[in-house]
């Protein structure tokens, strides 16, 4: 007899990633510990050395033991080392994103210290939910795309299943869940994401709305990639090519030039003025952009002027791990 | 005094797309009246001739009055000809989609025989609502592009305005805004979108939601272009060519080249099936398409077998006008 369908879903979304050491990033949540169950089981199979890491973020009350009986469980499914990686938590960007931060910080750290990539076990439902906050926030395609399978040494292999699957592997295998009352909390967005929005949509739009979402993101990443790709262009200051080109790739490429030298923060109406001195030129002036720095043509050509502002860490957008 | 600033905003969104015979679509509710108002006060100062049209769906009792009472009042702000266009409304796709095909049928018909772009009173929240639509069936960031704001003789000036806007405009003009029941008929689900999705997604992402769907749609549309136009390629079916391409311009070729032979209904499972034979080749047989079509891989190209489903006609995804 084979194992449970959830059980197979989880190991065959794994198995083909499986082809150096890897950590699994595990919360005790059901998402998190069906992927390390699955890993656990089909690493040694692969012949890859497989272990995992907790975070405990000190935020709750007996977090510590929390994670200890976590690594416990870790170590009985056979991972090895299992590390427990304790973070301090900020307050840059409000709880959430200062958490993520710190965590993911941590979950870099580990990769690094273990040449080990991580294993994240973000499903279809994390990724819908990541979709619909890229969509609130309005700043294009880019945005929508979601979290990748693959960044640096981060994986999520679970992007295609969804929760009630991991969830179904876990109770079918014994393995002892731990709800984190935080993902239940209507004070996060996520979380009323999660319980409010997406069954709504879910019934008005009939259904597959967290498969469409999903679909929706590997498209636009797919589209974003090959735009991105387009707008590396030799001068991105020279007006005469840069009007030559289509607005999707002028705009990229006068965006990845202002990310490049420091700007920050950019948002659209600042890079429809900046087009404007492109394609629309009357001789107007400078272009205010955040943290005091400014752009003007001059002969031509595109500069920028005054301080950049100082490069601050680029805020990734995934889910608790 | 100046006029109200909403009436004012109406006129301004207006003003610089006069540049030629224009009809207005109305249909007697407060976007497409407030659009009246502005184009019969704005077309005599830019010297273009503007008329109007309104459609009678025969779908409500009283539909022919309520189209006659709606001329009327058209007539009486000085825009001529009006037209009253009466459509049968089909069945297929649903009632929303079959009247709107019939609605759009009569407004282009209406542009051709009077040499006129329509003028539609879509605005920002209609944008919003579509998009969310386009989100639901997940078939691409094509539908996330929203409603353009021209296309053949449609032209959409208020996609910038919300539906605050217009009605204030109606009320500051004294102008009788007809609210139609379909509009809160929790049947549609454009109508629950309206009045339940967008509130909630208002709420919980804390505001702002219905501009950033709006701005999303025309980076979306940007995007779009820039890729459709860069797959344009000689020879679609030259299996090395494509597998030379990105990703994204790969699938819109070999996308564009099977709706151009008349294949219909095609989903990202049929797109992925084929480009598999493309940049995943291993021998495999014919990748079966809807309507008994399939393609096949031979010699490194590409070939379409079986009967292409006969041509239907493409749906628009506006809502009414």
């Amino acid at each position: 007899m084979g194992p449970h369908p959830a059980v197979a879903a989880v190991r065959a979304a794994v198995r083909p990633g499986l082809t150096g050491p890897v950590l699994v990033a595990c919360s005790g949540g059901a998402d998190s510990l069906a992927l390390a169950a699955a890993i656990a089981f089909e690493a040694p199979r692969a012949g890859v050395p497989a272990g995992a890491v907790t975070v405990d973020h000190g935020l709750q009350a007996g977090s510590a033991d929390r994670a200890a009986a976590t690594a416990d469980l870790l170590r009985g499914l056979g991972l090895a080392p299992v590390v427990v990686a304790t973070v301090r938590v900020g307050t840059a960007g409000g709880p959430e994103a200062a958490a993520r931060d710190a965590r993911y910080a941590a979950l870099t750290a580990a990769a690094q210290e273990h040449g080990a990539r991580v294993a994240l076990g973000h499903t279809r439902d994390d990724q819908a939910e990541t979709v619909l906050l890229g969509l609130g926030r309005g700043s294009g395609p880019r945005s929508l795309a979601g979290m990748p399978a693959r960044r640096g040494p981060l994986w999520r292999p679970l992007l295609g299943l969804d929760r009630a699957t991991t969830r179904a592997a876990c109770t079918a295998q014994g393995l002892p869940v731990w709800d984190d009352p935080h993902n239940t909390d209507p004070a996060f967005t996520r979380v009323r994401l999660r319980t409010e929005v997406l069954p709504l949509l879910e019934e008005v739009l009939g259904g597959g709305v967290a498969a469409a979402l999903a679909r929706t993101a590997a498209m636009a990443r797919e589209d974003a990639d090959a735009l991105d790709a387009l707008a590396r262009v030799p001068d991105p200051t020279d007006c005469s090519a840069l009007a030559a080109l289509p607005a999707a790739i002028r705009r990229r490429a006068v965006r990845n030039w202002l990310l490049g030298s420091g700007v920050r923060d950019l948002a659209a109406v600042h890079l429809q003025a900046v087009d404007a001195l492109v394609v629309a030129w009357r001789g107007q002036g400078r272009v205010d952009l955040p943290g005091g720095a400014g752009v003007v043509r001059a002969s031509g050509r595109l500069a920028l002027q005054g301080p950049p502002p100082p490069l601050s860490t680029p805020r990734s957008e995934e889910p608790h791990p």
